[in-house]
């Protein structure tokens, strides 16, 4: 018997008043390990399993909810992970894949069936691809085929238009671009699909970390451009995964 | 013969050089009146009709927008429409619909076969119905149901919670919030779908017109959740219109 | 004959000017060791001991500070203590008590006695643990008792609601929360009781450090809420310890 | 039998499912007309009646708002009413006060008993009164007695030091003051409560509507110091009430 | 003899000190007329007449400007001339022509030369018309020919793309853009010539009034692209014209 | 006997305790007309009558203010005055001298004697001159001469050039500047004396409102340069009064 | 045959579609090597070889860059240059010359002829000097000839006047400044030629990393003046040197 | 005979043209060491020796300078020095003197006489004593005396009441605070003499390097208070000593 039907029982019998109930039923979602209050339930109730920001945590906090996840046959992916999380990690869980450009770490137990259209990410220039690396990480855990397209920036608009054939193949593109953040107003004029884009922290002196870009992109003239945070690129890939449905 | 067709004829017969050829075909694709340069196969290319922001255009230049793409028989969606537009466009065009609180125009020729699912709107309080109105007139126009959930902001949480099964029907949904703009994160947290915020300028003080919902949408510790500009009901109707074509 | 009594006697006897006496009186309420003049009534007069804050005070200062406090024995509580710090005072003074999270010195001679009523503490994540730390340690160092809600944030409300019923026992919630700061604003809908709201820097790209957090806190949808500095947990705690004074 | 009562009975009867039963008592705390969803129970659930944000929404709104609370006998306050509001509110709702300079407007079933102490408000220039009358109106509406300071700023301490006396009687003090806002500091320096900072928008050049008042007042140097946001008189008011409750 | 003769004279025959000489020299060059230092030998100086500003001056101030160039026979460009400064002026001067989109007043006594080349002049938006137009008129008054291209932005290329060719003639471009301010970068990557980057106010939500077209094109990731103030059409003309000497 | 000295009386007398003969003596301090509360011995304490601050206050409350004043012979200085408080306070004192561009109230019974030395005022250009008369009628109500100096900017050195002999007489220079606000930096490398640098809201575009061209003052190159607040022509003209004291 | 041709005559048999042949000529112009797509006729497009910027690109990626260049006989620019990758790019590649200072990699293989007229770059201050250094590589990389004036800043303006001769013969002047950023308006003043300004970080407090510095610029009161991103040096030397064509 | 001298003799003897002479005068107020243009004549024409700024020079070009000066026995002060300028100096110059916590390094040749009035400098926490350090040496070096206040912020008046006084002998007052920079409004409040604002980068969060209490200290509600730049300790000296002449 489940905890969650364990509850239901004791509701049914009385031997639960309905606000002990409706508490009980919330704990059994949640793995409490101190610092953390995994969600035990979440793949079922919002489609796909925890992820995991590292920013902040420390080392052995990582370690604790890998182990956890991972007794629970449980997928996980993390995002933002530092060099000491790995070591920890890896000391102690195995199985975990680590990529070094993306700084993810990925543990997957039940491969998820690949859906049937392709999700597009686009760089604008070389040093975007940190964030594009970690938007094409995500978007393979949740099951998408990727197709990259990298350094097409508005700059040199032939080289988009050499892809625009390919990129039409896709239900859904993430654009990562930092300096002006032009190149999702382009290709939103270019293709018909939903336009996720990223701002990145790259460039210099009057792009305060990304602001200029993320602003470009949030005031961007053509329709369908919609934006996540800064350096997002788990943020983008989950959101074109959810649309990627079909 | 069209236009485009006369141009590859003359190419073909080599009385047309490349590039006078590619020239000219993008020359037929553009309506030019003077003060704009209307699209005149944006429906076929981008898969929607063109749309006209209304803001710091005159009266006169609308009119004559409205005028060309009603001789050529082009649907149209124009926002941030003013009174003074509405009053010259209705005098010079036929059957032009008005929705007073979302400010917009609309022309519709061929009526657009509805979509399966609905798109959820939802707002957090009663002022951000402005902007929310302008996402449904968008999303009507481009063939879509629209759900409508009014006042359900965070700080009562027990309204929002009534609707969740009404809401679970939609294949997407817009979330309005002004103040700051909390509404999105929980309903991503609830919801197994992509999530478009719309920040609004409700608010006063260190509202800054928008800016604060914006960052704490932009931010948002939900993941699925993508933003557009403030009172941009628009852009995510048409990119929520993008998501929902199956 | 205290400092005090020795200038009023002189004014009474008239060997002391009005203003003189004024000016004297003032003096005796500080211990002045050059570079910090150290508030002797504090305790007295605000009903709270000296606290000291640690950014930017060298390590010998601090060793200076808490040295001449605990041979008058007075209670202190330092904050933003640097490992440095910790060393030098550690060097010269008995009986400090560290706290490396929440990075605070606290010396006590009388144990202040307990009120009757806890202080809740609630983070929305892992990552904010820091800062309720420090409220934590404050709270404690007042004579207060601390419940402790660790990663209750918005995008999985369910975890929030495991924990009502408990909440619901304190006399005063102080919310720690980065990203968007939604957390207090839902908890506020939720409790009757006054909610302290404190932004963290957790967050990245458009969180500019905190400030995302603190005008989602500022803007609050939800009455109740009263927001501190970035990171201030100490802030937060002080002032509950004012509320929670029956 | 009550909604809530008739909900319990069908759940109890098996003739509704777990999750309708959650729904329909939900359903049950809302009175929804329209373009509002009033929330019925909330005097029970949070210790204080509906209260309305008049900005942004239609004299029409604020009226049928007003007209479903006095039909059902609800104590309301509504705070940023204009004019236009006023007068179609008067036209339908009889026994609703308006104060001009606060611009609120109250409706009371049941006066509230008094609180035993008082609440400070006190204003740092004449400009600030608006907002402290916004306080006021909040405070006595909630049952609490007022003692109001005007025009007692720092630059000019003395005119402070006369009052503080009478200071002390309070259980918790509301700072009103725009320019650099540094009038909550110097009083949380001098008095053992705690301290409700309202920043105001009086100022020019660069206070940036009240931005400096509420960095100066976030910044603050002394312990005992919370923030509301910019002219935001009924947030503070509400939150000393809730501090207020023996 | 001249103001300045008759100084060099008295410097020479030894009646002027060295100081009063440089003195006296300075003096001859502005004609005095109490609120304002008008520059009478700035066309010698910098290549270009006198320019006025008209915002924050008074009908009264322009009027006497106006009069006093044009007794001496002194050619003026003024900007951001308002509907009452355009009646002062022209009750007392004759043959000043008024524009009234771009929102400027010309006096000229001798016509210059034409340049060879044309200067471009592109906006993204019909909105952004009216900062175009001053700098047309800017460009003209200066003896340029001026290429005018509407309503060509980023989000249909092939409107831009249309007219390369003419583009091509010229010796440099003025690009004027609202919104993400992205056509300057891909102009900038299109054309061989000096890119003028003019940022406008037209947009809302985010665009902080033009802040985010400007920060967009400072940013810009095509080299060549320099930047003027937002909405300044006289600057960027000013100084295409410098550029187009030859 | 003055209420003073009645206080000091009865505390030699011991009627009354040191806490309430402070007390008493702060209260004769001040005028307390409900709305404001009037310092009576400004003049002799910080050596300068009461300045009010327009801004906020209603036409009734300036003209209490005034009369109040008035009726005890106290010279005050009002700016930010409207027309409407200039109505108010014209029908019920006599005396009061207005200034329609500097926007100033002046009441003098007893005229100061003369300082030595002149107050200089430069401008940068004409739309400035209306912060420089604020700060010429303040300086002249504290007893200073004043040389002006108007649109002398960076833009054209020899303007300012022209003046600096008679500049060298002053014996401190407020420099009032719009747009980049450059021209204090320049006077400081050319003059021995300290330059307030007054930053107006003079500018469109990047300016936001003066912000420009306060950065740009606080950031001077030039050492001797101090700032106070966008358009505070007032402020700079009090503290250079204070300087002038010889 | 080169990779154009063979396009060009596939399509004129017919064994290519037009769409085919677009983008096998667009291919023809780009050598993707994996991360980064380098674009082989950009000489001949916009008149200049490629320029690389190394900010975000690892020392691997910029060598095989440099190498593939080298190896077809390509100039190049790299700016932003780490030490790392001058390591690694001269392991890999012979005659590369770096600039300390200035941060960049050249290579050189058809050395341009140098152009009539020489570009003046000048400095406000020493510390502004790796910015100057980045243009003037920049400008002799591009064919001219570089005039220098550094230290000639607005707080000593007999500096700038010293030089006043020699710089009217620049053809355009590139004006480097920190702090106020004031030193463009000045010389804009002053010469009768186009005024690149570039604003650098230096400067502390609220000088923002060159915000302060570009937003006096930005407004600056001279015309004339166009502006690039803090600490653009080359920026400012590409189109300067786009404009000395003649 | 001294190089003014031999282009004055030159310019009457004909041999000079009038510009030639001018050219000449200006070249020789100037030690121009490549990389800087040292200042000769500024001691006589400001009243004050060159002062030079550390931040960004090389250690070398320190001691350029510095070796410079010493050679022609010029004093001179330097600001921002770091531990390497200051080594490269010592290796090359005798008897400059170093103050650690102020980071400067001053050379004096002729001890100026003491003026007669005191400079007070005030500090609101021990952590601004770094900033005031600079101000003291600064005030020093040009002959002033200086008298101290550390520590006495405003939460805790009665510290600042203690010293008023001593206070009220300065002929003028520095007030350096962080936080909020609330101390100079109240100091402005209690004394008769020009207060110097000095905010300081002292605080954490929402204070975001200085800018909060710059801010605040910008919007003073009292008179008499001037901003420098945030942590320019030297500046505020600067002026001061200007203003203490007599």
């Amino acid at each position: 018997m489940t905890e969650v039907e364990k509850v239901l029982d004791a509701y049914a019998s009385s031997t639960l008043s309905l606000q002990d109930a409706v508490t009980g039923l919330h704990r059994a979602y949640i793995a409490d390990i101190g610092h953390t209050a995994l969600d035990m339930h979440r793949a079922k109730r919002v489609g796909a399993p925890e992820v995991i920001f590292g920013l902040g945590k420390s080392a052995e906090q990582m370690a604790d909810i890998f182990e956890t996840l991972a007794q629970r046959q449980q997928d996980v992916l993390a995002t933002h992970v530092s060099r000491a999380q790995i070591e920890a990690i890896s000391e102690r869980v195995d199985g975990v894949a680590f990529n070094d450009v993306a700084r993810t770490a990925t543990l997957s137990f039940c491969p998820r069936p690949r859906r049937e259209k392709p999700i597009a990410v686009l760089t604008a220039g070389t040093s975007d691809n940190r964030v594009a690396e970690e938007a094409a990480v995500t978007a393979a855990f949740y099951g998408n085929t990727v197709l990259r397209f990298s350094d097409v920036g508005v700059a040199g608009l032939h080289r988009l238009f050499a892809c625009l054939d390919e990129l039409k193949q896709a239900r859904v593109a993430i654009v990562v671009a930092g300096m002006e953040g032009a190149l999702p107003s382009v290709v939103a004029g270019l293709l018909k699909m939903p336009i996720i884009a990223v701002p990145t922290s790259v460039g210099y002196g009057a792009h305060f970390g990304g602001l200029s870009a993320l602003l470009g992109m949030i005031n961007s003239c053509a329709a369908g451009v919609s934006v996540v945070n800064i350096d997002n690129g788990f943020g983008a890939a989950y959101q074109a995964s959810l649309i990627n449905t079909d």
